[in-house]
């Protein structure tokens, strides 16, 4: 096996899992089961899912236990692109190289299917088979970190042709992006039956290290990327004057920043031993990779 | 004791819940706080939370118990209000007399703020006291009430300009605000630690009816009230082409129609006896209200 096969497999499963799920949902209003279906079900790379299936694996759990943490995580996921392509948000056309869900389904029905999918990610979590007490973590968690990101968001819209510090650049990332990193892999521990307080804040650690190292590697790989493997215009975030690591710190030192974060997010994994090795090559893939 | 002075006293308690649960909540964001406050915050009927009180008042419950089931309830209403007042929704620049959270804080804030909202939700019944079990069917319920709500609004937006059948009206109803109300009832019960299953489905049918007659009623009264003290215009409905009971049915059948849910609802209590008497002023209230 390897992060690529590990990858692969995690994204077949999800894909299933996720088309069964909005399936057994109430589907009275076929334009918003559609956009909710054309939200969810068209591609992505489902690094969340991975790295909760990852967690349980970490903790001695099987994939099946994972499915409804993945399922949920993602969920969450696809709902917050749904909104942040909104023409009062980013106002994006194209996702996953085919037309953004308003484009396709108007507006109204966009903010109906994202407001959806993000309930739906609650009622997935109650739907698996988890213990009252597991239930509660992860429903915390999940909101939490749901919360998190619309403040990650906020704080972006608010730093539009503002100078960042590194500290508030940090904010925004760790809000954005990095909660819901953190709660996948959290969901995957507990939904394996995870109730280790130590390994929970191992793989804590691990979360957290690993998505900051994500966001610094993915400014470094819009400076030095090449258009056509990163799936986006190389060079926009320079363009539209985004803050960034490399603009902040200067481009080998955001490299070796995203270095430095890869190597102790795999490090803090080191008590969890051989049953961690999805979540190492995952971290391998998501720091190394240039798309 | 009376159902005016019953809301009012419901009214109070769940504005200081409110105001103090989002006072804890991450406040990174100045104007996604002051947005979220907004919609929150600026009076409203908080119809749902009397309901919570008063189910868990018929359940033996006491007001502190059904706090975070009434906040969260309220909260997924609030949601719901700042979204459909968008300009890709209903798009309305005045809610309570006030400007809507889309006028004062803009598009995306306001976008952002309804989708905490919802989050927030889920967050108050975790921070509650619930047992596992409790909380599991709170979340379920509440989220299903949600997606629910999002299908009504839907089937809502299909209907502009057609001719809808009694049936389908009543599905719009039932989804877009029956969903909620009955939602409120059932974990205000679940909230009280009520487990009895025939004490909760007499509850259900009376939020069930409930939910109707209130809707019935809306509609007569805007027929037949007075813009002054509808609080909005009055004849609206008609104006906009809307499908109404009234419209469907008849002045008089419509009426006559909301006088036998509302009946049906206070007849589905019987069981529960003197402890439902709030329930019942509720009842009455919210049916032969003319505001």
């Amino acid at each position: 096996m390897s992060a690529d096969n590990f990858l692969t497999l995690s994204q077949h499963r999800i894909q299933d899992w996720l088309s069964r799920f909005l399936e057994q949902q109430n589907s009275l209003s076929a334009p918003l089961t559609a956009a909710m279906r054309h939200a969810v079900l068209n591609g992505g790379k489902r690094v969340r899912p991975a790295l909760a299936y990852a967690a349980a694996q970490a903790c001695g759990g099987l994939p099946e236990q994972a499915d409804a943490a993945a399922g949920a995580v993602e969920l969450v996921h696809c709902y917050s692109l749904v909104h942040d392509d909104l023409p009062c948000m980013d106002d994006d056309d194209l996702r996953r190289g085919v037309p953004t869900c308003h484009k396709v389904y108007g507006e109204a029905t966009a903010l109906l299917a994202g407001d959806t999918l993000q309930t739906l990610a609650f009622v997935a979590l109650t739907d698996g088979r988890l213990s009252g007490a597991q239930l509660a973590r992860q429903v915390q968690r999940l909101a939490h970190a749901s919360a998190d990101m619309a403040v990650g968001q906020a704080l972006d819209l608010a730093a539009e042709g503002k100078a960042l510090s590194l500290a508030e650049l940090e904010a925004v990332h760790r809000h954005k992006t990095g909660a819901l990193i953190r709660a996948a892999v959290f969901l995957g521990a507990v939904a394996a039956g995870c109730e280790d307080e130590q390994t929970l804040a191992a793989l804590e650690t691990y979360a957290d290290r690993l998505g900051l190292a994500f966001q610094v590697h993915d400014d470094v790989l819009d400076v030095i990327g090449d258009t056509s493997t990163l799936g986006k215009k190389a060079g926009a975030d320079a363009e539209h004057e985004k803050a960034t690591y490399p603009a902040l710190l200067g481009l080998d030192a955001a490299r070796d920043l995203a270095s430095r974060l890869h190597d102790e997010a795999v490090a803090a994994l080191a008590p969890l031993g051989a049953r961690a090795e999805a979540l190492r090559w995952l971290a391998d893939f998501l720091v190394d990779r240039d798309h």
